[in-house]
């Protein structure tokens, strides 16, 4: 499908498996459901297709990469690639990205780190969602950050999240399925707590990780705010409020303040800092630690972060990935509008 | 005092910088008030007053450290510096520490790589006190990070959180004023939410930022893990819950994984990424723009991050820092013990 949008094979096989990813890993609102948004902001040229990716400035361990307005499927991996290759030469590679588009799920990038033995992290902004503390409107987007730390007969330690309490999809849910949302997830358009998904829908706005000042609620909006400078402000793409929106139908922001939305890559060479082997049996004595914590009345004690993803991706590995029927059928009508056949 | 203990001139200048520094942006919990903590670890010789401070191993980018178990006020500055002077040559600079103690307010780091146009980032392990999400004991310290970027004309961004909802100090006040405590906040020793905070004293634990799982505490407890890892697996420290205490009376971990606490410290050069002043332009318009967010009801709207401890410092540079009864008491009772003088 990327290809007859005009993206190039490697690129969209890129694309694909960022993707692919998502669903095997369980989550599934950033996989293939995602794939006609992507094709309608190609066919209507508000993604570049081709884009020529350029390193507009760089020191030994670090670079600023213009993506051309190409899909962040594929400028986010390229730039990852610069970001893990400086780190091979000089320990470390950090690289700010601008002028390009959402990148799908943030752990995708600290997992191809790991294939090389380095400590990825990645970050990106996007559509403003998110109030401050104490705002009543929507000024950042749900930033995520992703880190990645290797085992040794462990699996990996995989740190994945987004600077809200919850991503827009659960206020959808809610609405879908006419329930509540719990209070401290979202406001109003007034600014006040609201348990009603819809009035988040109709111009209210998520509340950062920590919900009000007293649960910490301005720790939150300082990450979204961490990952937006890094992103986007040492990029010179757009930040806060003026990220670009996602979708064709969404409303552009009052003014534009850089070019496109903002990545953050860094990659850390372990062999820089301790003997590898060390650290991975270290982490592996560190998990095992941490799974024998006593749990709390009605859990079964904590898990290691990413063991959600894993167990998906060991299930789905298995017995395929389950689609929706609302996706299955966006899939359908895009094969037939574009005669791509779809099997 | 710090002479007194043994530390030598200059280092001792650099411990009570970080110290005043505290009490001069307000935070007074890590201020002063710690000095007798500090000097009965020096004086038990739990903490080394000469250490000799050494890098273990680098590359162009990234360096470990180990501190000889001195001073964290001393050790993390001097790391902190070797993560600046890397970032001048390389672009940016990170270091791990290991064999280390407690280093005073994160906030303390990113400040010094601000005079040198420079994105600071520190990071710290510390005493178990915080559990794991659907754990039911201690096993993360409050693990703080904090980076700033700076302004124009405006003052810089400071970002300086710790990992759980509140500090014990929250905790501890409560105590005194026989006040309950908000749910979210902690759990007693069975793991249960309370809101009673001689319960959390007993042997209960501080939850995570997000507290609870409906609101995000898995990501509180991940960031406590990253900084961990970050901090003390990559530096070959004491991790999770094996991290030794922090006062003399403190029962020390069941076993040892490493050397001491850990620390972690990142430079970034802005001009490695964008023309400085372009990147301070758009900071000022980024915090402008912020300051203009509509406001949620029965507040006066968002702060920027570090807009509290300005405030205090502004106010405090002027009037002098108004210091607690009972702290001016532990400081008089150490000048007594020590024939310093008190003025």
């Amino acid at each position: 499908m990327f290809e007859h949008a005009g993206v190039p094979a490697p690129a969209a096989a890129l694309a694909a498996d960022v993707l692919a990813t998502a669903d095997l890993r369980g989550i599934d609102s950033h996989g293939v459901a995602r794939l006609g948004t992507y094709y309608d902001l190609l066919e209507a040229g508000e993604i570049n297709a081709r884009p020529r990716i350029r390193v507009l400035r760089e020191t030994a361990s670090t670079a600023t990469v213009d993506g051309d307005n190409g899909l962040g499927l594929v400028v986010g991996p390229k730039a990852n690639q610069i970001a893990m290759d400086k780190a091979k030469d000089a320990g470390s590679g950090w690289v700010s990205v601008s002028n390009t588009n959402h990148f799908g799920i943030a752990g995708y990038y600290p997992l191809r780190a790991l294939e090389r033995d380095l400590i990825g992290w990645a970050m990106t902004n996007s559509t403003k969602l998110v109030a401050p503390l104490w705002g009543a409107e929507r000024m950042l987007g749900t930033n995520p950050l992703a880190i990645a730390f290797p085992g040794l007969e462990e699996p990996p330690i995989v740190i994945d999240l987004a600077t809200p309490v919850v991503p827009l999809g659960k206020i959808e849910i809610a609405l879908r399925k006419g329930e509540k949302i719990p209070l401290g997830w979202a406001i109003d358009a007034d600014g006040r707590p609201t348990d009603d998904p819809q009035a988040v829908v109709d111009g209210g706005a998520l509340l950062p990780l920590g919900s009000d000042r007293q649960h910490g609620g301005h720790k939150g909006y300082g990450l979204g705010l961490m990952v937006d400078v890094l992103c986007a402000v040492l990029s010179g793409a757009n930040w806060g409020p003026f990220a670009p929106p996602f979708m064709l139908r969404q409303q552009k922001p009052a003014r534009s303040v850089g070019r496109g939305i903002g990545h953050f890559f860094g990659a850390l060479r372990i062999d820089g800092f301790i003997d590898p082997l060390e650290f991975k049996g270290q982490i592996d004595d560190l998990i095992r630690t941490f799974r024998k914590t006593r749990p709390a009345p009605g859990t079964s004690g904590p898990l290691i972060p990413g063991d959600p993803e894993r167990e998906a991706e060991r299930q789905r590995t298995r017995g395929g990935i389950p689609l929706l029927d609302p996706v299955v059928e966006d899939l359908r009508n895009l094969s037939r509008r574009t005669g791509v056949p779809l099997d």
